[in-house]
């Protein structure tokens, strides 16, 4: 939490800026923020790093829109719990080049996204050094409804199902998407999920995840992918499928439920995102993709890497 | 809390020797660790990153020196609030050029130190890329004794006392410290506390957050600061005084409790740890030194900078 000397005002000016909350009883300035949780739920805590050159490049990333992905792929990490996001902590390594208006443009676009959220910017760490930008994102948060929803239980005939449409995030989708959060604590206000994950590495990556982790199979339908109009646009030596499948940083939710919930969900959504039945959870721990045409292909664990 | 697929083995491997706790439900290998954190006490949250260059040198630093200094800090900002530490997320920014080996040590530095302060790493974001080696650490604990102890509750009379010894910490103390979690929880337990802070950016520095934060002033005993044997060897165009009042990273306890409570623990202390009694706190709002032979000089804030 310490900060250094010489950026003291912007220490101040980001104190200053960072509204309260009731769950914070101290918040910046101090060696640790002191917070009070609600009772009775359990707590989440997710981290996420973005690094220049690796996650995004600037230009044509803002330094506005690196602070306010960092925020939005940890919501987006709670939201794959199903949980309630509280305050955030962020930890800054700046470019010694980087000039005061960039650090403000960066703080900016993560206090303007946990306004929107009702997060708490609780605490961080500030630093200059000669590497390039660094930024790390710590977001806790509280359970909601049935409790966390994990990875790890997926049943054999579960649905698998998704929030929006996926592929082509590059095309500006990865700094500009919503996190599900909403979408995530209404659906497990409402319906017994078995297992949620968010799609950042793709879906093909994370369905492995939830798979591996459940110990179970997936047949996914390839017509029933939602494949966005990015994807679409991405086409090259690989198919709109292809992207959608394998390009990642969509930041939807992937979850597998009951069919007679499944089918309750489809009937009566409690929002407006889009939500599709891509496929099935099965007992054998395989994951395979049926083509439009009825044929069965392995579906590998692609991984996000970008034109792989 | 995503890895990066080609470190996919790295990740496990971390899962695999990260320990269990009490209070973690899930762990490593979800999207976000899921935490049972005891009722009735507060929740403390505070992050620190350490940047190659700029916190740290390798050589003469290992990795697993980097590693264990990075909780360490954190430990120490827990302290600090006279908190226990439960759980920590670490997030990791490779070098491209450092090799599994490299990894394992950085992360080993972390369990090791984990391991001895009954902490839990439960999840983390560990990516390559082209810059530096970049670590941000962020600890989760709860508050003790008597709650957290903050900044900003000096009282005009109060005692202003330390733990420890002060400067020269750059001779290798920065790496090796111990952090004193165990000493701040015993002073928060026996004695009543008015204000605390852990000296990481110099002891005039830490005083004058302390003195900023309570709207106070002070005056220091030039003759009564503890100086370490390092700043006895560093002694330049500075005096050991100078280095130990400047140079930082000492990670030691400065606390402020009322004359009675102060001489209550200097006749019966909790632990061997040395205290001492530097300073009073005054109602106006300047920082002195008292000499030994009775002058009284402005006590800058002379901030963490080598050489300065």
């Amino acid at each position: 939490m310490d900060a250094i000397h010489t950026e003291f005002s912007l220490i101040e000016w980001i104190r200053r800026q960072a509204r309260g909350s009731t769950c914070v009883d101290t918040g910046i300035g101090d060696d640790a923020a002191v917070l009070r949780l609600p009772e009775g739920a359990e707590t989440l805590v997710t981290v996420d790093m973005l690094l220049e050159g690796t996650h995004f490049q600037m230009p044509p990333a803002t330094a506005g829109e690196v602070g306010r992905k960092l925020l939005a792929v940890n919501l987006s990490d709670i939201a794959a719990m199903a949980g309630r996001p509280l305050a955030a902590f962020v930890s800054v390594g700046l470019s010694r080049d980087s000039d005061r208006e960039f650090a403000e443009e960066l703080h900016t676009g993560i206090l303007d996204l946990a306004r929107r959220y009702d997060v708490a910017l609780a605490g961080g760490d500030t630093n200059v050094w000669d590497g390039p930008l660094s930024v790390s994102l710590t977001l806790v948060g509280e359970t909601t409804g049935r409790g966390a929803v994990t990875r790890n239980g997926a049943q054999v005939g579960d649905w698998v199902m998704v929030t929006g449409s996926f592929g082509g995030s590059l095309r500006g989708g990865h700094l500009a998407f919503e996190p599900r959060v909403a979408e995530a604590m209404a659906l497990n206000e409402h319906f017994q999920l078995h297992s949620m994950i968010d799609v950042s590495d793709g879906l093909a990556a994370d369905l492995h995840h939830v798979l591996d982790e459940s110990r179970v199979g997936a047949v996914i339908r390839a017509g029933d992918v939602p494949i966005s109009e990015a994807a679409q646009q991405c086409v090259d030596e690989r198919s709109a499928l292809q992207h959608a499948l394998g390009d990642g940083e969509d930041f939807e939710l992937l979850f597998t439920l009951s069919p007679a919930e499944g089918a309750r969900l489809l009937t009566a959504p409690p929002f407006t995102t889009p939500v599709a039945r891509i496929g099935e959870i099965v007992a054998e721990r395989t994951c395979l993709l049926r083509s439009v045409d009825g044929v069965l292909v392995a579906l590998p664990r692609l991984g996000w890497e970008h034109g792989a």
